[in-house]
């Protein structure tokens, strides 16, 4: 295994640093270079580590160095220490327009739950049948951020932020074809909602909504470590 | 004033062969050529044309050659003979998300009224309010074919379709700024709403709307006449 | 198998909101979850189900579920029952330009019978010898709707649009290669279509066109039923 | 002046269903219409009503009708009443990277404010000379969120999310020229933001993201009205 | 006047080494360098030599140096010295799809006339009336290249071509609205052009198709000069 | 085997009419179609019938039916009957940039040899060295029209439109990575090229070019058939 | 005059910490803005100020307070002071593909001039007359680095970077029109030149351009002063 | 196999007209081409060649033929002969933002190294914790030259730009998903890079950047052969 150095500078200090630790994004790197991360990593229990985009290889690879993480195969990710925090802040909703959004609304479920939420999943309430929407309305109310998964016509989170006070997180999904455009409709259908109240990430980044949930929903007096640049 | 011969071939068949007649349109044409087609028209009262895209200049020409014409600058429209027929088949409705739509609205409107239409417009009813789509649900399942008139995000087509059983023809317009790229983002969340049913046409074609009404809202035993193409 | 409820919320009111039965769109679905639909659904023969979009492992699962299902598995489709209702409303006509558009054509024609159209089918009648499309004149003018697929340059539902007085739902295909841009030459080249009475749907979709194409050709008497959205 | 009804359906419900009241949209609007809104708005002082995106005439007819309305030209925003409520809730904070970027950062400043929290600016602190950022490194780091306003390369969201825990709302601006494609380079870049915390809103969308904002720092009791959509 | 050589390298030799001459493009040069330029072709009457997309202010400043060149306001061409060369090669056909079409096709039809061909202009013969097309099909079939001029769907130019044996050279123009992307739409139909036979020029390139025609169609006997470019 | 009728409608008629026979486009057929279509053309040894963009599997299946076809698997292509026309007309010259380029090139060529035409090929001659076209300028002058093939950033068919009097028909190839977009780039170099006389067709499309080559190059008492499309 | 801290915080310190000092990037500053900065730096004649991309208005407000400053109005350029550093570092040559690119030129080769280096212009040759461009190589084979700025197909600077030892900066413009894209088309044809040794700026960015051919030339000994960023 | 004047034409002279030798692109070539190019080269030792983007069997091929070269199968590269020569200029540093931007990286320090320079690697220094770029400004501020390779936002180039005198090559990377658009975002970004002094190469064009990166880094007596291009 090359050393660790070749390759990765790990931000040991972004959790002191925002409150969020690092995570570590598997695509792009070889499995060994992920599991030299994950030796790294071991010896660092104290910061509750995401694997996220991790296929099948990596995730191998993982499990080999810390066999009792735990992995999502259909999100693709991985959490080590394996149990999540004890949840603090206020509730984050995650919704999925259809089945086929499931994979990246359990990546947003997982990655609120594993920075400190409760976090809860509503699936399969696209707007061809609102009716599915409106019978969920109570737990969305009550949720301090909303992460809506829709690919296609993405139409499901300018729905629900005009039926909500809470911000909603909205991720474009790779979900459709023909002029889906691999997600770029729904993307700019999100970008263009007639509700204000929707943030949009990057298409498929479930992670990236459940970051944001998971900052929006924070407790009042959560603080950034004071950090040193220089 | 040239030959109309040297720009324009009128197509006077057409209502002949197709059952509707040929529009004018007037966006590239000089005033002095729209004018021409006028005069030429004049001699034709038994056609029903629609003079489309009609700027000030264009209706100034129009009407300068058939003073009795009508005329909705708005819409940038001029039809003449000044009457609507008298409406056969079924009920047209056309719906406008939002007050910004209202010019292409209304030109989808007055094609399906010159085409024969009986047609109604509801304005205002944009996704971020459910409730104002709701109020008007009887109007729109009474329709034998509904226009729907949206920019921005252009969710509400796919929101329309859900609820009814006629055909949506989905209008996308220009309106918006920035990630709407000129009624690019609405068009791409049209061609993939959620809901079977909706058809698109080109951004701001409300012309192209009223007539895909007409023809949807047609008498059912409308017959094409017996074309001739040799 | 997994609940059915962590992964779909089936709308098995919808044929009585809009007159139109769910689809189920397979693509994004794992085998096991359209299985476990598929087991749904085989407690309501009443409701017509098609299964679209659905590659070999797909129709296995649905085909260990329901042994007598309808399967086209060059049009990707299945359907249960599996026979289509008595043809009610209009003809429909499904043109496809090229042998290669010949898949999408069929889930169009295969969707209208299965929403009860009488549907018949005509292939290879693109552009570059126009005499083919002539010679189906007749065919085509007695439809009460259209149904054109077409890749590459798209132009055919044009053509056709000029000739006949129905309207015609235009499906571009991923036909084509370079410049064809996956269909997105053939879309924006029916959205700009000189003749009108031409309404787009998503590339590939079949099954949307002949869905539009069943609605448009709907018997008059065709009522949605009363919804209730409360 | 024309029935408010024919172009206009107010949601004056939004503010008791969402906690936030609906804002007028000038663009696309006639003067005419944005008078006729503003003259019922009068008599509903209990809501604080925002006009966005209003040109030089859309102000003058606002003035017209409610004279002492607070107007910021360069923002092209009007509120009414002038007085922005109490602030509650957390402090945000907006940060333009160019003097360019002002009028949109201005947007999101009055509309925080307007909606109820403490706002404070931040200006010029682009990525080319790093020292400009860390020296507001306490404020960014107290706000509850925090609004980056950023056109050309689109950077400093994403180096500004690296150093705080609160969560950020980008928005891209359409500063610059060539490449930059009217925003849309911006807008990609905070959309694939290295750090996580990065929500992004429209090109030039100042008051969504300033919406935003004042949803991410709304006081932890603030819980949506019952709201009733049959 | 500044000294020619500051801003301009006359390519005076491109007639002997191409057997066509060098076009002066107007638009991004200022007047006076127009006239510039056209001051030193003064001294060169035995060069053909055409003025493109010239604006008022460009023709004007042509027409004070060389009073009696030819001027067409609408193509935006002037040529000097005034009369074309006797024709020689076979003809040029020019179709226009449509009236707002006619400035570039009749841009084509000059250039091909002031390169030495016969040439020949139909128009507005769109395929929304194919009889429009096969009412003209003699004087295509006996041209020896076609340029066919057409906006919006583009579609003419493959329909053309499915009928002759002489190339055609397609000129999408920017005519359209929406979807048609300002000549996008037009220029990736031809490119697609079901049947062989189409070549692409620019959007709006009429100068460029005349030019090419007239090379398709040059004498047999033109021979290439003798080129020196050391 | 399906009835051919099922799925083709073979234009028998078009080298009658247009001069040129009809090519079967092998891509989006299966095999079993594509022999049907050979079987078909068996009984047609007059027409020359060329298989293109043929994989291996419609490679094998052609052969199978017309064992001694003239196959190029490089190329894609097929040809039945095996040997080409005698040469008329003028002569081809075809013009790969670089190495990768060749495939498509020798369809061009290959193309233009079935259609009776005397073609050449000329090998990695790019811009990054003009040395090397300038070594070929005598054939590339001889030529009645010339071919060019260049992917990446295209400029070679620009460069050599400068150096000669006969048409350049230009095809991009997906040749390149990145910033090629597949093609794009190479594309719209040559749309925009400086020097007149560049006609462009399709990524990738030799076909289309060496058709194109071939009808300029075609014998000037070549006369297209009368046709007749009543 | 507004307190210049409220919209813009200058970074004097640049050129001790990079060699090269900030620029005043005038679009999107309004007049009095300007003014407000060229106040500033009438304070720092140590600092070489340009104002780019400068309309009249804004030239006006810099002279009224810096009247002696060197103003360009075709390159939209100012300098203060108005004498240019004495050269130092190697020479750089500009070269315009067209007379229409010149104001892109100037902007280069005044860039450089003010940062230090000797730098000429060569204009008009572009490669639809390589002679052109042969005629200027011992120039150019002398230069440090070459900016080449081009529009349409953008072939240039790929050519010259096969001719010579230096660096290539290539800059896209504008120039142009269709499928230019307003330079896009020659921004990825200098991306994907085949020639290596050329790196692309953004369209029209004379200025970066001027800006890097400064930095390569520099002289060997140019030392970065010691930054302190914390 | 086949004689290699059938597919190349070896450009032997580069090196001594550019300075800089011909590299073998392998991407698009057969194994049995690049084999037949390097057979060529064994005998030319005196020329450093470069394979570059050679896949497992490209390399297999090179290494058949010459069993000592040199081969990075992460970044695609073989160098023959193996040595790099003796550096010579200044140093040139490669920065990799992420551990997934290592193979480009590579590409362009091996390439810098055998084009004869000095060259290190900085690796996973991206914006997310700017003190790991902070941590590297003393080797960055000591290069002629810096390399920056980044994918996703493409923001580290114009932040490090802004803390260094030397020019920065920018390479983006195709590292990323979503509106990544295969590397499009990060192109975008960094040819609008606030901070001036980024040039900018195709995605993924590790080579480009080193071969760039090499020539500003060159001796300042480096003089370009006299080249004979007659």
């Amino acid at each position: 295994m090359t050393d660790l150095s070749a390759y990765a500078d790990l931000d040991l200090g972004r959790a002191g640093r925002r409150g969020y630790p690092e995570a570590v994004y598997c695509a792009g790197k070889t499995p060994s270079q992920v599991a030299g991360i994950a030796a790294e990593m071991r010896t660092h229990p104290e910061v509750v580590t995401l694997f996220t985009r991790a296929a099948r290889e990596h995730a191998a690879a993982v499990l080999d160095v810390l066999p009792d993480a735990f992995h999502d195969p259909d999100a693709g990710l991985l959490a080590w220490p394996p149990t999540p925090p004890a949840p603090a802040g206020g509730p984050v909703a995650v919704v999925a327009a259809g089945t086929s959004d499931l994979p990246v609304a359990r990546e947003a479920l997982l990655t609120a739950r594993y920075l400190g939420r409760e976090a809860n999943l509503v699936v399969d309430v696209g707007v061809a049948g609102l009716h599915r929407v409106l019978a969920h309305l109570e737990l969305l109310r009550h949720a301090r951020a909303v992460v809506v998964v829709a690919g296609m016509d993405g139409a499901l989170p300018g729905v629900v932020a005009g039926l909500i006070a809470a911000p909603v997180v909205a991720v474009p999904t790779s979900v459709g074809y023909g002029a889906a455009f691999e997600g770029l409709a729904a993307l700019l259908t999100m970008l263009n909602a007639c509700a204000p109240g929707v943030a949009v990430v990057n298409i498929d980044n479930g992670y990236g909504a459940g970051h944001l949930a998971a900052q929006i929903a924070a407790p009042a007096d959560a603080d950034a470590a004071e950090a040193d640049l220089t």
